[in-house]
């Protein structure tokens, strides 16, 4: 096919999985564009995105007219077809099998446990204008706190990241996640000295794109604060 | 290395990943061992077990000593490692990013949407001795009817399985996951003609393992019926 190719991201960053797709395509200076689709203003409940994906969710990748949802999908296929380190996503078979592992297990762990926290702190007062319920918070506070323990003692238990000696998408998919509480000045890792270590490793490997990508966090959390 | 490759796998075949890790295995002639964990008698909590996967969680599977947890990363290592015909999990990067696509949207709408009713209709009653409780039933149909839903207008709207013209890994795992509430009697794809056709077409492409791996399904089933 002759002309260029034309990689498109639809995006919100205050969404921890397009933070993880927008990371990885600075990381790896990949040329593609950014259109923006603002969640608080329903931008992904309109006919033409939903159009675009009817499950009117975001990330929406389109790589020359192939449009592809879920960030893991996306990430992956990103992975094996853009020309990255293989750290990323290695094809050693039993390194692929650890990245698939963590990525199998985060969908119902590190995801729905992290964000949880983030929706009753700052989501729900915003939207109902009503103070968090403490009995729904707690709940979701001690069910995070199985996970991380998880990721401390089994993933991170002999290693630096969570599937070995190299950052792999595994990390990238936990860390957006794992930041997304700070909004509310909540830093769920902060006692456990074993994921701040990690955090910091991660920071380091995904360089400046990791704060341009959580500076819509940065600015919540500071929001929050002077509002105390 | 000398001597004979050996995999081994831990199933319960009550449990909807592990009859998927099977099917894959019978279906493609894989020579391998397995090792039965009964979750009813609490075999997955065992020391020795727990050694294995601190998860304690099933399947798991060992190949030389190479130990691997979550159906779905199990079922691509055995794809890609294994000699198995390529539709399973295709290397054309845009048909293997479907395939990914929808394992990972499985995780949070077939999987636990199916799963819950099984539970309250099935697993609640069994370990409590109360009957089924109507108003979380009907809230677990109502979620199981919107991936239902989903399935049939965006998966397979336009085409004979999940992911395209073969079956893949993503039939073989939603199909173990919607077969899990027969075992009260309830076909859950009976009133949509779409759902109800597919399940013949990936019934007929995993053959008679299908069958052996849900023969635990169907005894529920009568002995629900028996005691009607």
């Amino acid at each position: 096919m002759a002309g260029k190719r034309a990689l498109k991201v639809y995006l919100d960053l205050l969404s921890q999985p397009c933070r993880a797709v927008y990371i990885f395509l600075k990381c790896n200076k990949i040329p593609h564009t950014v259109e923006l689709v603002a969640l608080r203003k329903g931008e992904h409940r309109t006919p033409q995105f939903t159009k675009l994906n009817p499950m009117q969710k975001v990330p929406v990748m389109d790589d020359n007219d192939f449009v592809l949802t879920e960030s893991d999908a996306i990430l992956k296929y990103l992975a094996t077809n853009y020309n990255v380190p293989e750290y990323w996503y290695p094809r050693q078979p039993e390194r692929r099998a650890r990245v698939d592992e963590y990525t199998a297990w985060h969908h119902t762990n590190t995801r729905p446990h992290a964000a949880k926290v983030f929706i009753f702190e700052v989501l729900m007062p915003q939207m109902t204008g009503q103070p968090t319920d403490p009995a729904k918070l707690k709940k979701a506070l001690a069910e995070l706190e199985e996970t991380l323990e998880k990721l401390e003692t089994m993933f991170l238990k002999r290693q630096p990241f969570l599937c070995g000696d190299d950052v792999t998408l595994a990390d990238l998919l936990a860390i957006c996640e794992l930041m997304q509480p700070l909004a509310s000045g909540r830093d769920v890792l902060r006692d456990r000295p074993k994921l701040v270590s990690w955090r910091s490793r991660v920071q380091s490997a995904l360089r400046d794109p990791f704060d341009d990508a959580h500076a819509i966090v940065y600015r919540l959390r500071d929001k929050f604060a002077a509002k105390l």
